[in-house]
C-alpha cells in the first residue's frame, strides 16, 4: 500500500507545541503526517505581526516539502497564515485549518461559533469567515482569554472555560456546531462535548481543526483534487532580494 | 481492520442509474459503500415534485440502514432531498452531496460554479447555496440542457457541452472551481479538467460530488463526527397516519 | 356576483385544528374559503420529518382542488411545506403563509420578528427567510415553547407568553412588526397588540398569516396574477411508481 | 355595505397623467379609490430633485385625506417619495407602490426585475430595494429610455421596447417576475405578458404597482392592519417656519 | 495663497445651533468654512418629516452657494437630507457628513457604532448605512435619548451618557470606532475618548462628522475630485410650479 | 507653521518606481511626504507571494519612521500589504491606499470599479473589499493585463487600455466611480477622465489612491485621529527569532 505523506507546517518556533507522535497516525492507514516547525518566526501566533513574520520561513518549509515529494501541506494555525502565498508558490495541495474547519462546520449544522484563545483575534477570525464566504453562518467568535503559550498550564481550567463559552454560544446565539479557534486546543473535543451534554446541550459537534483537516486533505488526495491552481496561479518570476524562492 | 459501511441512498426508481460496483470501493481501504434505490418515487429528480415524492421512501431506507448497523448515509442527488428530515430521524450521520460539494468547493478556490442538467434547476441550486451559507462565493449556475435519463445517451456530447459551460463560467464569471450539479455526471472529472486545460484553463478542480462526499464522510466518521443532532433534533412523537417511522 | 373560492389545505391530520367556519368568510364579500385536511400525514408539523410526510397527500388535495375549479390554494402551515412542488404541479395560484406574511411584514416596518411555537423550528424559519430574500430585515425568531397540539390548552397563558416574547423582540432587537410563526395562533392579534400597548409598545402590527394570506391572494386573483409559472415550470413527465399525479 | 376609501396621491402637477375614472373601481366592490394631484411640485418625477420637491405638498394632501376620513393613502410614484414622512405624520395607513410591488414580486417567484423609464433612475430603484430588504432577490434594473411625459406618445413602441427589456431580464438574469418601474405604465400588463409568451417566455407575472397596491392595502384595511406606527412614530412637535403641519 | 471656501448648509431654522466662529477655521490654512441656515424649515431634525421639509430651502442655499463661487457644500446634519438632490442640481461637490463619517470609520477599524440623540432615528441611520454600502461593518446604533434642542442644556450629563453608550457598543458589539450620530455633538471627541480610556477602552477613535467632513472635502478639492456627476446627473428640465430652480 | 511628515513606504525593491519628487508636495502646504523603499523584498507586487515577502522589511521601515518622529505611514501598494501588522506594531497612524480609496469611492457615487494591472489580482481585490465591508458597492474588478514593471513602457497604450476597461465598467456594470487598482498608475487621472468624457461618459471621478490617501491622512492628522488602536492592539511581547521588533 502506497503511503501518502501530509506535511504539517507549524508556523512558530516554540519547540514542543506540536509533537509529531500526536498527529502522525491521523488520516487513516495509508496516510503519514510529518511535522516541521519554523527556524525563524514568532514563538506563538496571536497577532497580525506574528502571522506576517511566520510566513517567509513557512514558504521555505513548503518548498522543502515539495522537493521531498510530500503530497500536501497543512499550515498548523487557525489564522491560516501564508496559505494563499503557499498555494501560489507550490504545485502540491496546500490547506489552512480555518478554511477547512469553517466549511466542514457548514456541512454539519445551521450556524457555528469559533471559540479561540484571545478576544484580540476576533477580527482576524471574522475576516477569514468573510474571505471564505461563510460569514452568514458564523456567529460572533468567543474566547477563553488564555494566551497560546499558557494553554497547557491548567488543562482542566481551559476545558471548563471553553465549555462555558461554547454553551453561551449555543444558548445565546443558537449555534449548533463549535470550532476550535486555535490548533493548540488539540485533543479536547471529547471532554467538551461531554461538558456540553452535562449542561443539557448534547449533540453539538466540536471540530478539532487539525485532525479534521488531515482527513479532508487525505480524502481529496485520494480523489486527485488540489486547491485551484487557476485561482492561485504561480507568481511571475522576478527579483526578490533577500529571499530565495526558486521562482 | 474494521470496515466502515456508508449507505448511498439513490432517491429514484430507475434501476441501473447507480451501480454498486462503480462506487463500492470509494473512500479508502477500510470503507465499503453500499447502494439502495427507492421502491416508490420518481424515475429521476428534475423538479420539486420529484424531490418531495422521493422523500418518504428515502426515510424508510434510512431507517433500514440504521437498523442494519450502517455507519452513515449519503443521499445520491444534488438536490439533497430529504437530508434534513433524515438528519432529524436518524442517529447515524446523514449527508447530502450538494452541501458537501459546495463547502469543499469553498475550500479550494475563490468562487465556484455548479453546472447542472437543466436550467429549470437553477433556482433549486441557488436556494441550497443560500441555505448552506455559501451564496456569496457561488456564481450563477449553468446547465447542459440534457435530461437526467438521457445523460448516458451520448457521453461525448455531454462532456463537450459541459466543458463549454464550465469554460464560460471560468472566463465570464471568474470562477476557479467547478462542481457537478448532478450526481449522474459521475466519473467525468478527468475528461473535463483535460478539456478545460486544452482551452488554456488548466488548474480548475472539478468536483464529483459522490466520491468527494464519501471521502469527507469517511474522514468525519474516523474522527467520530456526526451532523449536529442539536441542530436536527429527533422529532416529537406523534401520530402520522399512513407512515411508519418508529417515532 | 361571481364568488372566488380559495382552498385552504391544512397539511396535517388532527381533525378540528382548523374549522371551516372560522375562515370561510375571510377575504371580502366575493371570496369563499374552503378547508381540506390530510388523510395521510402528521398530526401536527413541528419538524422537517413532519413537513416531508405531509407533502404527498397535500399534492393530492391540490390536484383535487384544481379539478374542482377552485381558484387558488393556500397551504395552512408556517413552514410552507409543499408550496414549491404544488406551484410546479398546479396551474392555479399556490401560496404559503410564511412567504406572504414575511413579505407583508416587509411592507409595514423596518424589521420583523417571527414568534413561533418551539425553538427547534428557528432554523426552518431562518431558512425560509433566506430563500424568500428577506433575511436582512428579519430579526432572530423567538418562541413560546408550547407544542402545536397544546396551543388551545391554556389560551391566556399562551397570549401572555407570546406578548413577553414579542415585547423582548421589539425592545432588544428593535423590530417594529410581529409575525405569528404558527398558523395555529389564529385570532390572537387583538389581544397581543393590546398587551404590547399596555407595556408601552403601541403601534406594532401583528400579522396573522392565514387571514393576511387570504386577503393578498384574493387581491392577486382580482388582478389575474398567479405565482410565476416560468419560475415553477410543470415537471417533466416520467414514471413515479407509488404516486398518481396525472403528470 | 360600508365603503372603504383609498386616496391615491399623485406627486406631480401634470393634469391628466392619472385619471380617477381609470382607478376608482380598483380593489373590489367595497373599495373606492379617489385621486389628488399636487398643486406645487414637479411636472413628473425623474430625479431626486423631483422627488424632494413633491413631498411638502404631498404631506398637505395626506393631512387633508386624514381630515376627510379617508381610510388609507397610496403615493402614486415608484420612487415612493414622501412615504416615510407621511407614515410618521399620519395615523391612517400609508403605502408606496415600490415597497408593495417589490415585496409582492418576492411572493411570486425567485427573482424579479424592475423595468423603468430611464437608466438614470436605476440607482434610486437599487436604493429602495436595499432599504426594503429585497436587494438579494432583485436583478439589476432595466429601462426603456422614454421620459415619463412621453409615455403616452407611442404606446405600441413603448410596449415593444418594454417587452424587449423584460425578455432580456428573463433570459440573461434568470428573473421570473417583472415589475413596472413607473406607475405611468398603468394598464400594460396584458400586452406585455402576451408579448413575452410570444417569445417563448410564458408564465412570467408582470406587476402593475398601483392596482396591486390598492388590492393589498384594501386587504390590510379589512384586517385592521396599519403600517407600523411604532416604527414610524409621530414626529416631536416643534417650529417649522414656512410649513403648517398641525404638528 | 488661494482660499477654498466650503459652505456648511445647516438644514434647520434655530439660530445659534451652529456658529460660524466654531467652524470657520476647519480644514487647514487655505480653507474657509462659511455657514448658512434655513429660512424655511424645521427647528431641528429628528424625523423624516423634519428632513423632507428642510430640503427645498436647502436646495435654494445650494444654488446660492454655487452662484457665489463657493467651492463645495456640506450639509450639516447626520441624516444627509437633500444630499442626493443637491448632487444632481449643483455642479460643485456636495457631501453629507453621514456618508463621509461612515466611510472614514470604515478606514479606521473593523466595526463602528453610530451613537445618536434618539432611538427613533435608528432606522434612518440603518437605512443610510445600507444605501452607502457599509451596513456589514456597522453595529446597531445606540442613542443618549436627549432631543437635539436640549443637547446644550447639560453638557456633562450628555458626555457621561454618551460615554456609557459608546462603552457598551465597544464591549458588547465589539466595535472599535465610534461615530457621532448628530452633528450637534460638535467638539465632544476629546472628553469621550478620555472617558472611554478611563474605563479601560483606550484607542477607540471618535469621529466628529463636521470637522472630518471638512477635512475630507478640502482634500478632495485639492485633488480636483467631485462627487460623481455621472451617478447624479443634472435633472431633466421641466415645470416645477412653486419652485424656482433655474433648471 | 509646523510641518506634518507622512512617510510613504513603497513595499518593493525596484529603485525608481516611486520618486519622492513626484509626491513630496501632496497634501497641502503644511504636509511633507517622504519616501522609503524596501531593502529586501519583491521587485514588484503581483501575487500573494510578493505581498508576504514585502512585509518584514516594511515593518522595519515603519519602526524607523516612528522612531524618527514621522507623523503617519502610508503603504504604497493597492494590496495594502502589512497594513494590519503595522497598525498593531506602531503607535502612529498607518493607512493602506486600497482601504482609503475604496471608502472614498463609496462617498462619491453608487458603485465603483477597481481597474488593475492583471486579472490574477482580482481575487485579492475582492478579498480586500469584503474585509473592508464595501463589497456590496464594488463591481467586479477589471484589468489592463500589463505587468507592473511594464507600466511605464508605453503610457499611451496603457491609458487607452485603461479607458476601454473603465468605460466597459461604467456601461455594463453601471459603476459611476473608477479606482486605480495599482498605485503605479499615478498621475493618469486627467487623461482617463478626459477619455471617458470623449466617449460620452463625463463626470466619472477617477481615484488616484496615493494622492487621495495623503489628503485623507493629512486631514485625519489635523483632527488628531489615528486608526483604532483598540482594534489593532499592540502584539503581546514574545520571542520572534530572526526578527527584531523591539516588541
Amino acid at each position: 500500500m502506497m503511503t501518502t505523506e501530509i506535511r504539517l507546517c507549524v508556523p512558530l518556533t516554540t519547540v514542543g507545541l506540536r509533537r509529531e507522535e500526536d498527529v502522525e497516525d491521523l488520516g487513516g492507514a495509508d496516510v503519514h503526517v510529518s511535522v516541521r516547525m519554523l527556524e525563524r518566526g514568532p514563538a506563538s501566533i496571536e497577532s497580525h505581526v506574528d502571522e506576517v513574520l511566520a510566513v517567509p520561513d513557512l514558504l521555505r518549509i513548503g518548498m522543502e516539502a515539495q522537493a521531498q515529494g510530500v503530497d500536501a501541506m497543512i499550515v498548523d494555525c487557525m489564522g491560516d497564515p501564508g496559505v494563499e502565498a503557499a498555494r501560489e508558490l507550490l504545485d502540491i495541495p496546500v490547506f489552512g485549518p480555518a478554511q477547512v474547519a469553517m466549511h466542514i462546520a457548514g456541512m454539519l449544522g445551521h450556524r457555528f461559533c469559533v471559540v479561540t484563545v484571545l478576544e484580540r483575534l476576533h477580527p482576524l477570525i471574522e475576516d477569514l469567515a468573510r474571505r471564505y464566504g461563510v460569514d452568514s453562518i458564523m456567529a460572533r467568535p468567543r474566547s477563553v482569554e488564555i494566551p497560546v503559550l499558557e494553554i497547557d498550564n491548567d488543562p482542566d481550567q481551559l476545558v471548563g472555560s471553553f465549555i462555558q463559552k461554547a454553551a453561551a454560544a449555543v444558548r445565546d446565539d443558537e449555534v449548533d456546531v463549535i470550532v476550535f479557534g486555535c490548533t493548540g486546543f488539540y485533543g479536547m473535543t471529547e471532554k467538551i462535548e461531554q461538558g456540553l451534554a452535562d449542561m443539557g446541550l448534547a449533540g453539538v459537534p466540536v471540530i478539532d481543526p487539525i485532525p479534521v483537516s488531515v482527513e479532508v486533505v487525505a480524502g481529496l488526495l485520494r480523489q486527485g483534487i488540489c486547491h485551484s491552481k487557476h485561482g492561485f496561479q504561480t507568481p511571475p518570476q522576478k527579483d526578490r532580494p533577500g529571499f530565495e524562492l526558486g521562482n
